[in-house]
């Protein structure tokens, strides 16, 4: 039958670089694969099959592999099961050197292997501040107190026995992409914008806890929420956020939470940078002002031009990365290719993404992939003849608010090089004449 | 601080069956949650929790965790992460002596013990007619072949070139809910309906390859799909099903589908038995008429009331079921209880879910959790306070054809009680006053 790229010569690796992310076998052959006929798409996309009737008339022997002529691994050998051996290569990276200590760093999600808008669980990025804590569920609490009628102190049985609602929300890092803001174009989207995931999360509405335990509405105006874990990890939430679409937390994906999410409790602050979304949630303290806790008096705060910070800036305003081609990969034929990202708005849904393959100059507009959320991601889909030059690729989401995601030359121009959270520019993607794909910054 | 059930007199083990699946932990404890102070829902709601001043006034020593106090683990303790240690029963199940061999067997889904509608791909059913086979994606090939202009056998890298769909679908073994045809009662939801699973799935649309090999349009009327595995299985498709929303997937929530699921290609038949969603796929060939395969004569068929089998009936029609409570759960407070549960139909959207907690007399109409997506489960949920009294509790889902999930009196009075698949009869849940929760028929 056929083998894999006939034409060994024009097989090239990709970058040796520690901080690439190889992505996954299958993904990683498409992207590599050397047969090029040229001509239309259609006529490129199959350039790598063959003919079955070449094959029967060639009398080739029949290829019956070892796997259709004998008994399988029996049913239940995993009774929660994994992927397949193949794909050990997806799987979350940390950038080495990044934090001081291995318990207050960031395993980054490989968004190039995937597909959808559900991250695995397995593969969400994380972010602790303090390690992660080993949290016995039935030893573990939730306080709920300050200006409330009814302070309560709930089990976890409480928590489940609420109403529940299950919403797929992302979370991502206020950090992520923030290498960018300077001059660093990190090699790969795990790096640049693996701080991002998406689930379906299952919990109680927060207000559906405010009501039972009574707030003062005449006084209260924030909440604090603090985490389980060594670091007490606490945020100021507005009040008016925490009444509309917060959620505690227990289910993510159909199941518990995975522990590194924040087993058995979390926040779920929709649309807002991912520290607020508390893990091992255990308190939430209703109060009159903010908190001015470390992690938003010291981090987590945007550092201006003129030297001023701005803080508690929550909001993620719309952004998108085309993950595929991505850095690091290199494409090894001209024709059809189709183009995949994510787009998504801490402000609503994503109306519409556009994509450039000349670094913005001419726009086409992508396909969504339904269902589109509000505050989840979406994925965007748009084909592509490659005609063998440069290019350089981008994506544009425009949100139902109407914003559209800024060029990093507006956003510079507003913000200055020295932020580091709230990077949501436009990424660009160069494929060179040789096919391959690396992070450049269109200035 | 306030300790797990006050009242131990009043705790009852789950039933110690072998086929019981026993709800995770947590929802377990919710179940089983002794205090029952009584009053209205919101009272009954809290009970088990303590007022926060109470435990602040009894100078209570702060109950501060070790883990609270301590580094957690690293971040990447796993590249790819599992679930926490205390959710180890949240697993994959096999009913003991179901089938002759294990490699033609079920594992069940713990539905019990899921939130939400996406089910966990380490969760997902399986069901195996020759075992799993461990398929090399690179060797991997598809053959398309018979009354086409272009026959052609496809790698994995040419596969994942096409322009891709992602699409959220349920899969539902023919033979789910089987053993109530007769007047058996299987102990729990996992066992009853547990060979049900709902995923994100990504791939190609099937239309999309047969375009591109040409499909003789004049005398083309069916497909036949075959599995790599041993035991080649094979189905026979409709043509126009095939052109309308079959993918060839390789996609599963986010990442490569997982062996069991038929890694690296499976066919996936929104809203058709699970059967026809050939694993494995390794090819597919265009005719004039049905194939009349081994597990389409002589099984997958139904066996009607006068003695003739009927053949080829794919599409699953509306069903629903509650799964908590459920069988072999315990309820042992009376007041506030969620009833929550899944929909689905095979012809497209669920419409609407009522909800009967007295054997059908009187319904109540559920709420849907977003998305409702078509031929994709739905999540419904309903609130209830029980008086301690008996009940039986059902569901009964309307499908936005107009269909009506029938009582399985209607179902039996066509098609007799000696039926393997195809059975979508209203489930009932029986509590009785002590609280436990079992399978019963309502005739």
């Amino acid at each position: 039958m056929v083998t894999d790229d006939g034409k060994p010569g024009r097989i090239r690796p990709a970058p040796e670089n520690h901080l690439a992310a190889s992505p996954d076998p299958v993904r990683r052959g498409f992207l590599r694969r050397a047969v090029a006929l040229g001509g239309g798409a259609l006529a490129a996309r199959t350039a790598g099959s063959v003919r079955a009737d070449d094959a029967l008339d060639k009398n080739l022997p029949p290829h019956v592999p070892e796997w259709s002529r004998t008994l399988g691994a029996p049913t239940l050998a995993s009774p929660y099961g994994v992927p397949a051996k193949y794909e050990a290569n997806v799987k979350r990276r940390e950038s080495p050197g990044l934090t001081r200590t291995p318990q207050s760093s960031v395993a980054f999600t490989p968004l190039q292997s995937l597909f959808g808008i559900i991250t695995p669980s397995g593969l969400h990025f994380e972010r602790h501040h303090a390690g992660m804590p080993d949290v016995d569920p039935h030893q573990h609490r939730l306080m709920v107190h300050g200006l409330v009628a009814n302070p309560r102190i709930y089990t976890m049985d409480d928590i489940v026995r609420f109403p529940s609602v299950s919403r797929v929300h992302f979370i991502e890092c206020g950090a992520n992409t923030g290498m960018e803001w300077g001059n660093v174009a990190v090699p790969t989207v795990q790096y640049s914008h693996g701080m991002l995931s998406c689930s379906e999360w299952t919990g109680v509405l927060l207000s559906t806890l405010l009501d039972e335990v009574g707030i003062d509405r005449a006084k209260a105006k924030y909440l604090l929420a603090e985490g389980a874990d060594g670091a007490s990890l606490t945020r100021t939430i507005p009040l008016a956020m925490a009444l509309d679409d917060v959620l505690v937390c227990y289910g993510q994906n159909g199941e518990m939470l995975r522990p590194e999410q924040g087993y058995p409790l979390r926040l779920l602050v929709p649309g807002v940078q991912g520290v607020s979304s508390v893990k091992w949630l255990r308190r939430i303290e209703v109060g009159d002002q903010p908190w001015n806790t470390r992690e938003e008096a010291l981090h987590y705060i945007d550092l201006m031009p003129g030297g001023k910070h701005r803080q508690y800036t929550w909001i993620h305003e719309a952004k998108s990365v085309i993950t595929a081609p991505s850095g690091g990969q290199v494409l090894l034929d001209h024709g059809y290719h189709e183009i995949t990202g994510l787009a998504w708005s801490g402000r609503g849904k994503v109306s519409r993404v556009d994509v450039s393959t000349d670094g913005g100059r001419n726009w086409r507009t992508a396909r969504l992939s339904e269902p589109v959320l509000t505050k989840a991601l979406t994925r965007f889909r748009i084909d592509w003849t490659w005609n063998g030059g440069p290019a350089l690729l981008q994506s544009r989401v425009i949100d139902e608010t109407g914003y559209v995601q800024p060029t990093i030359r507006q956003l510079r121009a507003v913000r200055g090089i020295r932020s580091i959270y709230h990077n949501n520019a436009i990424q660009t993607w160069r494929v060179d004449a040789t096919g391959e794909v690396s992070n450049v910054q269109v200035l």
